[in-house]
């Protein structure tokens, strides 16, 4: 059985991992009839958000610990991530990707990565498996990557980040993904776009799909 | 385009709504052609619990402001679900369902439930609307209609303590619901069973699908 691992930035799509990405991740993992396990940085979020009034809320969470509500309690540290063990790894989106995983929100182009993310996706690509990243994250991969050919739908002001930070932007659709056949990176739009959750579904199969025809 | 309101106890499984569950529903609603309203009590978490410890954490969250990270922000406070409005009503499982809607976590056949939740469901049944319940939630629904007949899976404590409130249990297995015809009642075991995410999928869609066919 195969099995890939997915990396959670938290949970919820201000200041951690989208929701709905991350499950609809998991299920389509499942229904290819793959396992996964879920890892997180454990580190303290960037901030935490209101998900109602969208401002800071004067608290401090852990990424790994609110990330476990999105796996049941079954989650790792990312720094024990090894690629040796996994399939392929995917990256779902939220802002928590650009904010914990990634500077992206705060820094735009002069975005540093986590030394635990950075690792996950160079170890990966050396071990010549698969990378999938949903909506915001292939940000964080192109970062990493450099000349990496992706997609985070059709927004101007990510797009042209994505190209200065030096990677290729391919505009897409809801549930269409862009495949770097190179560095075997699989990316989608997500909730880049103004999308449903039906749409969403469709963008995680496509690129959970795309990496086990890969394998 | 028929309205579904889904009522969200929280923000993971150990205190709130089960994220599978939720997210689960919410597509499977827009999968049928529907669209979703998603509600949460406007009041403090009976606690908060770390989900990789499974201990209780010196926090104090609100329902619907945690809620509101499965929502995406599209949330109302359930004092003002209004059963007119919408064609039916769905509560997905987790603990939240038995710490936060009612108080069957703590107090066994002795629980209380919270009165937006108790009108909600009284309100729905006035108005001739099915009701649709996860995982655990059937325990609420039992405590405010009494004899209803629903399905939880096949725990034995659990399906005797709904004997005890009133209701009648039908044991089930991954997938199957139960329908109460009288009340309009579907119910699903989904987590209550020791259940993948793609047989949580399938109980929702036969939860929302037998829901539709009702309307």
């Amino acid at each position: 059985m195969k099995k890939i691992a997915v990396v959670l930035a938290g949970n919820g799509v201000f200041d951690g991992a989208e929701i709905h990405e991350a499950t609809l991740t998991l299920l389509a993992i499942a229904k290819s009839g793959a396992a996964y396990q879920c890892f997180a940085p454990d580190i303290k979020q960037a901030h935490v958000v209101n998900h109602i009034t969208g401002e800071e809320m004067p608290e401090i969470r852990n990424v790994m610990v609110e990330a476990a509500r999105i796996a049941r309690g079954n989650i790792k540290s990312l720094t024990e991530y090894n690629a040796a063990e996994y399939d392929a790894i995917v990256f779902p989106g939220g802002f928590g990707a650009a904010k914990n995983l990634c500077t992206f929100a705060f820094d735009g182009t002069d975005l540093t990565v986590i030394p635990e993310a950075e690792k996950a996706i160079k170890d990966t690509v050396a071990a010549g498996k698969p990378i999938g990243a949903l909506c915001i994250a292939p940000v964080l991969v192109t970062k990493v990557l450099g000349d990496v050919k992706v997609t985070i739908g059709e927004d101007e002001g990510t797009f042209k980040a994505i190209e200065q930070i030096g990677g290729t932007h391919v505009k897409t659709t809801h549930g269409e993904i862009v495949v770097d056949e190179r560095y075997k990176v699989v990316t989608t739009p997500c909730y880049m776009l103004d999308a449903s959750i039906v749409q969403i579904a469709e963008g995680a199969e496509n690129v959970v799909k795309q990496i086990m025809k890969m394998l």
